[in-house]
């Protein structure tokens, strides 16, 4: 059943993958008429959903997500399509040219991934939001979302399937399946599927991760951290810090960790740890850092919310209104610190000197490495991108937050008249390569 | 022991990382410099493995693959590591730029990868080409070559350790491993080690892609094929195909496969067939294949090298004189055909009409798609990188020939002067993201 799933996807991507950018828009465009002619149903099978969340007795913010009437969600959902329709094109871009003799051209240019398995929690609009990246990148997709919105997915879906039929992207393009074993079966079809990226939990990206050979595009830890070193402006230190730790706490690109220069202990960090616990804060601090804060008085008033923090403390992603503080040497020490603890999402280095944030820049191997700025702009849209697949911590392919581009890689398109290899030197022959610039 | 070695691979990577181009080619000239003058201590060592080889009777044909005295081998192997040395920086090079705010400048720069793992065979010489190229790219290397060569490595190690150790590079950005047994625990060292690039025989790689968690970067086969349409040029078509066939079968970018166009099986497929007979390559067939080459009174002569095919020919890389022969209704059929069955490596298409070439390219889904040329062009040099890292078959990250570029990713850089998200829309505040081109 998964692997049928999986060839049919397989083979739909063949038929996919040379569609116009004018055909893919126009198959956005026709889904999005055909969701937004049925809202009532739509909307319909929403009800069902949150009838049962609430007779199951799912927690009222959770209910809350789920409900597709609310606002201007719907809309907002039907709007993200058009979006997505309106990015410029990810394929057939040529980004290698190369010349490699006379009547032999040689040019690399983006294409599809192929087949994506992308899994996703329980807010329904999300399907309509997957359909557009998959649909705009020319990849097929195997959709599974959390079980919670069941009705409210199965209705999108119809929908969507039905827009399809009069369009030039296959069916099997755009696959909707419903049982948590069929994932654990998909997982295993990497002959098929070409990349899972899955959007949920931590627990559930590591358990995805632990079990596929797929390539997995996501993150299941976001550890980041803000780094002061002694020269930095004392008030901007502390905005950055108290943003990147409480605007937004569940967010990836929240800090869980703070390092402060030795040198900056009297002179940066009793306001910083001031204005952090002013914001509700509690610090786990390292035996010098508790010193410091004594030193400075700190400790009658603060006692509650400053504890001992242990090694692992520094390897924890808090997601709550918790942060692990260590002193470091300096700047080089800082690196060390953060490419051994942190899950090589985003760091920041807040700074006076250029140079200083150049090394920090150049040492850490995150993600996004910022220089005077919060942790919390790690995010697509923020970065420009116009939409966001996900954020990854992989060390290949897409790092950082990923926008359409890191749903597709690239093909080789070689280019002759003829030529054949054991012309040329290398292979029995005795012609040279030109090897020339080909202007893009 | 493995995790030990990881974990200073890892700690190297941290220093290697903002080594500066200029640095990185002066350890390498250095290391050129060493083995140099070290040139008899290499010998004397590679004679003791050649005759360790022959006391165990070893084939001939490996025996001189391990000899580093013969021709002009070792003087090759110092000249590929200046050559590599000469090759652009990779790494520091802006790809995308967007000024997100005043003050606010995100820029994407390459970046070393990491900790490399690399697998190789007993050519004693490729040891010094993958130390260049992880010195050039900045990236920590683990080195685990084929027993054979032993005391070779051995000795060449020593000099590029003692080399290092009058540079910038950390001595354990470069570490040689000796026993297979290290290997399957490095391979789980997926804390450490960011990529696995093994390079060896098929079985090698597979072996290894299935044992770890770490992505690899390589292939397990090459199944590329030739398909030939019916508006082929005769002769284009049966050169490309003998020497996509021919020129050297042990290539993975050797073609075992061949297509052949309906309305061209009486007009192009017996003097393709006979060709390749005449080459001395047996032909696998089917039943529609061996009926055109009976009508055409290819039979009687050629009967011993014409086979009936199976079903699993079509899914076998021969690595032989070998080809599996189909016939397909046209170019839909062979982009079907050759998604299919083939490794994702190599694939041509003879025809021509542009038009026909360029759906084919647009649909099949391997790493090179060729017009009029031989599959064997797909090799690093001929694609004019200056080196080779190996040829992937994976979708994601590095398709086909790699280059240096592929032992490299990206980061984010971001710039700011105390900017923080809480001030801006959607996390809070009122603030408005520019979003403007920055040239790059």
């Amino acid at each position: 059943m998964a692997e049928e799933i999986a060839r049919t996807a397989s083979a739909s991507s063949t038929v996919l993958r040379p569609v116009s950018n004018a055909s893919r828009v126009a198959a956005l465009q026709r889904i999005h008429d055909f969701l937004e002619a049925g809202k009532q149903e739509i909307l319909a099978a929403n009800k069902v959903d949150l009838e049962t969340a609430e007779k199951a007795n799912v927690a009222a913010p959770l209910v809350k997500r789920l409900d597709l009437s609310k606002g201007d969600k719907f809309d907002a959902m039907l709007q993200g399509i058009l979006d997505v329709a309106s990015l410029p094109d990810p394929i057939g871009k040529v980004t290698y040219a190369n010349r490699l003799d006379d009547g032999l051209d040689l040019y690399r240019v983006t294409c599809p991934i192929g087949v994506l398995l992308v899994i996703f929690e329980s807010r329904p609009e999300v399907i309509a939001n997957i359909t557009a990246l998959a649909i705009k990148s020319a990849n097929a997709v195997i959709l599974k979302g959390g079980k919670e919105s069941f009705h409210s997915f199965g209705a999108i879906s119809r929908l969507v399937r039905e827009a399809l039929a009069g369009t030039e992207i296959p069916p099997g393009a755009v696959q909707l399946i419903e049982s948590r074993q069929e994932v654990s079966e998909l997982l295993k079809q990497d002959k098929y599927i070409d990349l899972v990226v899955p959007r949920g939990s931590n627990e559930l990206v590591r358990s995805i991760k632990d079990n596929t050979k797929i390539p997995v595009l996501g993150h299941a830890d976001g550890l980041c951290s803000v780094y002061i070193h002694g020269d930095a402006d004392l008030d901007m230190a502390r905005r950055i810090v108290v943003d990147a730790k409480t605007n937004y706490v569940a967010g990836c690109n929240a800090a869980e960790s703070l390092l402060v220069q030795r040198s900056a202990l009297q002179s940066h960090l009793p306001t910083v740890a001031k204005s952090l616990i002013d914001a509700g804060v509690t610090l786990k601090v390292t035996p010098e850092i508790a010193e410091a804060l004594k030193e400075c008085g700190a400790e009658g008033t603060w006692n509650a919310t400053i504890m001992a923090a242990e090694e692992k403390d520094f390897d924890t992603e808090f997601l709550s209104l918790t942060m692990a503080v260590a002193a470091v040497g300096g700047v080089e020490d800082a690196i060390k610190h953060i490419n051994t603890h942190s899950s090589k999402h985003t760091d920041s280095i807040v700074t006076a000197s250029k140079e200083t944030a150049d090394r920090f820049m150049n040492g850490v191997d995150s993600s996004g490495v910022y220089w005077n700025a919060s942790t919390r702009f790690a995010d697509g849209f923020r970065y420009g991108f116009g939409t966001e697949v996900g954020i990854s911590t992989s060390k290949i392919h897409a790092r950082g937050p990923v926008g359409l581009e890191g749903l597709t890689c690239y093909q080789y398109q070689l280019r002759g008249n003829g030529q054949v290899a054991s012309d040329y030197v290398g292979a029995g022959g005795q012609k040279q390569f030109k090897h020339g610039k080909i202007d893009i």
